[in-house]
């Protein structure tokens, strides 16, 4: 039976969700422990392949299994084993032709800026300083342009492989709490780097280096250059992973995303 | 000079903020590196001595230096110097008779529980999960009674030493946002683990263990058997020191605390 787990963690100690060479990844560790588990060589497919540092509240994952364990045993069988940075929160059963990755329709990214003269020490793993004030009315200002169905080729990084860079933004604010910056943002999906882009040139905004309209000069004009640089991983969270709401248990009907390369 | 720091910490790698033989308090890193930079013998002087595992967002902390570097310099050179869990984010010029714990008139701490059914990774060290679901209701009337100024003799721990138990408590209050619930707490003066021993009632009043009349029967009998067991370290945090208006530059018409255990 197919089960798909909702996975928390704390990216700071990891290279990243994807197994690889360079680190310890999250899927690693994942897989690891449910092989133990399980008595088999269990595989695991993530929702999105987050980067080195950055965290997830709300990432997916589903694998396959020969036991009879209920899925809703499997957070509690796993937190027991797994390091405290990496928490289950979730397990359920879904149809055997359910994918974490392909039948995502939506994801919420969350990024978190702490805009204030000095650093934090209990925030310093998941929000990004920035010491000289940003002016958010200008940032916020920005973000409509993003919202709506687009092309974001200049959005990604050079590593990106998608065929297709058109993707729908249902949502991008700004809030401010005293010192603490967030934007949250709400897709269909994401290219590779997308959402750092889009946080890095929201900072050179807010700095006065960039006008307002660079998001509306980047969609029209294809150009990476219009954008900032790509914000650092560590104020980064995928915060929620969103199906289709029948996709759980009838899959068949939904057409997958066929680019292996979107996230 | 008196120069008076503002010390925010993640005490998690530490044994608490006062120097001590069984482990690096933040204190002791404070002291090596003013110690250094300003090629003096440095003694700190914290408004708080939380305990090991406790965190800090506004400790207050006082130091003597022959030196004439200005006292809004430090944040940035410590900081330079200081492991990233402990960061200065003040620093001001004080009388030479002020005194960082003695004029304390007043502290804020936050006791922070993760009320659902699996633990979080992201807060793991910030916030004490509680799997079974908490009465809220009935942990909010419960504080009522802590208001006001009262004997707090069994509010503390065995190793408390205060001369006098009576303290007032300006606030207390509970606030739940999703899953996570907080209790803000603002008095004069707290006695050893008071704050801690207060949160573990509430949990067992949250549980049904104990009944809302907990602290008022505690309050009368000055039995600490009434109240519930000292709540976990890093649930806790010292949110703010408070002092009155004039008392960093006319500390001396303001009667200091005699007492020592005070904290």
């Amino acid at each position: 039976m197919r089960i798909l787990l909702k996975v928390e963690y704390d990216g700071t100690a990891y290279a990243g969700w994807q197994r690889q060479s360079n680190g310890l990844a999250v899927q690693e560790v994942l897989e690891q422990k449910l092989s133990e588990v399980l008595h088999e060589s269990v595989s695991v497919t993530g929702a999105s392949r987050t980067d080195a540092g950055v965290h997830a509240l709300g990432q997916r994952a589903h694998f396959d299994t020969q036991s009879r364990i209920p899925a809703d045993r499997f957070p509690f069988i796993l937190n027991t084993m797994l390091p405290p940075d990496i928490r289950i929160t979730e397990g359920v059963q879904v149809a055997d032709r359910f994918h974490a990755r392909f039948l995502s329709c939506g994801k919420i990214y969350t990024y978190r800026i702490l805009n204030r003269r000095h650093a934090s020490a209990l925030g310093r793993n998941q929000v990004l300083h920035v010491p000289v004030p940003l002016d958010l009315d200008r940032m916020t200002e920005s973000v409509h342009d993003l919202v709506g169905t687009h092309d974001f080729s200049a959005f990604q990084a050079s590593g990106g492989t998608a065929k297709s860079t058109v993707r729908t933004i249902h949502s991008c604010f700004l809030t401010r709490q005293g010192d603490l910056i967030q934007m949250t943002i709400e897709g269909n999906a994401f290219l590779y780097n997308m959402v750092r882009i889009i946080a890095g040139t929201l900072l050179d905004i807010g700095h006065g280096k960039r006008t307002e309209d660079a998001f509306r000069k980047a969609l029209e004009t294809g150009d990476r250059l219009s954008l900032g640089p790509t914000a650092p991983a560590h104020g980064l969270e995928l915060t929620d992973v969103f199906y289709p709401k029948d996709a759980l248990w009838n899959p068949e009907q939904y057409r997958w995303h066929k680019d292996p390369a979107e996230r």
